[in-house]
């Protein structure tokens, strides 16, 4: 019998990343002084500089910077990421070229399983026990099943294309998300939820755990520009 | 029990669409004539035009076009398809807002399942008819228990967000995806095989009956660039 | 002695759109009603629809819209306008290509021509006439002198990329501009100033004289959207 | 009198990269190996994919670097430059914020001045010593004038951004440009000419004289991206 993983968590690692709150000052001041200026790194004039730039939507400068980020997550959540395409860059494991791993995701107790409300306006409450058991035995179930069939047909010689049409968009994949912090800040609009937001934002928890862990890198790559984002309702300037 | 509906085909409308030969004519005697230039129809004069513009590659008035299509296909083809980023749009169906309906994706007889040859290099060939009985029946139920499993949570009370996690990606979706003249002869040249192509394109079939549906919508709008995107090696000016 | 043209305004001409209520109300139930919706007209529910895909900065419903402009403008604003890049293309004059025409900006009376203030915070004030005699002698003299020049040279047989460089960026240009109506709220948001907008704006004027007359005809072809945009702060979704 | 410069250079720093063959091997390993490959260099088998990856137009593994230069050129270069959107972002001198340097391009005695042929198949030849004087005396004359009248208009108390409006094409400007091997490969392919080339490009000479520039750094860190690059053809991935 295969071994299949379930897991409950996503991985986000930060592959390389050419991002310092120094480019985004350094880059704005080409505007102002030209290219005479120097490009002594000076903290305490990049920060009224980047939360001016943030308040006032001056957003370009922001984008002389480079994030790129290795991700484990289910295609569900691989799909909701691939929508941002504007100063995104993406690379993901094929279903074509390689067998896919039996790594599927199971929500954890934590994970709110009842919907309720209206579109639009839907809010997610905590389940029962009973609720719990009977997604988490659903989903057991049916992703073995898939997996059964997936294998049962690559071992009668069907294409990798083909076989894994079967396979659940629970299952997880890998990729690449390069991106710059301009393209970041407005992913983080869309795709979290925060006490600082000046828009509502309702991401599904599972893509919210990526935009989190893709946050705490941001914010400790670039501290100035997270803290005027923050300050600055996390809207993308 | 539910009542399931496979399919071996995709749908492609057109929407709707502002894209003649005689508007990319139109916007590239801006360039070379200004503002002054009427913008009387001449096809004689347009097509050597635009086969100028194609074979230098002048692409940028290409893009004073708009198409917009409504698709069904399944999501491992909505999935090849979102990622073109570049003068794409999307809006797709939504599983976290409504029931996904039981519409699965099976291959036709006529599709070849067998993958020979080697990672960058693989060839498609038909397999036998127990090649087409395994991989059909082993779908058939693999799509059946996971849309059992996801209708079980559903009459749960579990969301619909969560409960989707188990549909595989040979299930439908439906997307309007709005482009241009350029941004789709770029995806056609990378997700259509063509005699005509300048470089070779290894598109999986099922992607490749979408584009080959717009095609014929292009190639109806547009006659005149359609023919000298043929003429010009399928390479997006 | 050559008849050079002065203006004080900009041309704005809709060549062509695509672009109704309807098309972003119909591209949005796509996500909640998926393709069995009908696409007829429902004004009243479009409304309620818009105005909340406006508020919740639900965007990509507004991208299967397609507004073709012709502009004349001169160089310094089309400078501006053409750092718009994401759902933007455009048809520029070319100075290689043609002889540009002798038609030169300059600024009319009611245009403020004082700055006060600093860097970030400017203002501008209205001049007294000798500002304006200054100011308008000066550019008139500079203009004729740099057309000149431009014609000596290629009487002299200079090519036109070279003897183009004389040619002030108060030389009219004359371009195609194609966006979507999110790309255009985005455009306005940042090169107009509105009492209701939420964020502050700082454009040139002679810009914002683009931008107005591009957002009436906007207003005209898409009357919802447009309320809907000025409700929610000017803030493109 | 004003201190003013003449140049026929133009200057074009790396600011800053990150930008490696490596990076591209890594990022095209996810697509057929996934999350589990390691990533060590192995510059061997990093050939043959990077040649592979840019045969058969996979252009996005390319993307995952980033490349920022510091560029100083006369406006009108700047204007063709800012023309490539996809995976460009800019930060240029603001002629609003700040006064113009008096730097004013002229071209160099090696740059051919008569044009010859039809819009379309322009050649360009070297003009007689005659030419070269007739051009640089209009152009050095337009230049000094143009300034002056800025000038006197900032000494007028007038804005800078109305003064601006005199100030020639020729003037130079600087920014920062960001991009990635990609979105390099397509600038590098429309705007030098090579024997290399599958296409034919018909750069003017003084972006040629960026790119060509640009080229050199791209060449030094991503020296196999670089030769796959010209073997094949120059057409960008």
């Amino acid at each position: 019998m295969t071994d299949i993983q379930f897991r409950d968590d996503v991985t986000v690692e930060l592959v390389k990343a050419s991002a310092t709150d120094s480019d985004v000052a350094t880059a704005a001041r080409v505007s102002t002084i030209g290219g005479s200026h120097d490009r002594v790194v000076d903290l305490e004039r990049d920060e009224g500089l980047i939360n001016f730039l943030t308040r006032d939507r001056h957003g370009s400068p922001f984008e002389h910077t480079s994030l790129t980020f290795y991700i484990e997550a289910p295609i569900f959540v691989a799909r909701e990421h691939f929508r941002h395409r504007s100063g995104w860059s993406y690379n993901e494991e094929s279903g074509r070229y390689k067998q896919l791993q039996p790594v599927f995701y199971v929500p954890g107790m934590e994970r709110p399983l009842l919907q309720v409300g209206r579109p639009g306006a839907y809010e997610f409450k905590h389940g029962s026990d009973a609720h719990f058991a009977r997604m988490a035995s659903n989903m057991i179930t049916a992703y073995r099943e898939a997996y059964d069939a997936y294998q049962d047909m690559l071992a009668g010689g069907i294409a990798k294309e083909v076989a894994r049409m079967v396979l659940p968009v629970g299952i997880f994949t890998s990729y690449y998300a390069t991106c710059n912090a301009r393209s970041l800040m407005h992913f983080l609009g869309l795709r979290t939820k925060s006490e600082h937001a000046t828009f509502p934002s309702f991401p599904q928890q599972e893509i919210e755990m990526v935009a989190s862990k893709m946050e705490d890198h941001f914010a400790e790559l670039m501290p100035i520009t997270h803290e005027a984002y923050n300050r600055n309702g996390r809207v993308a300037p």
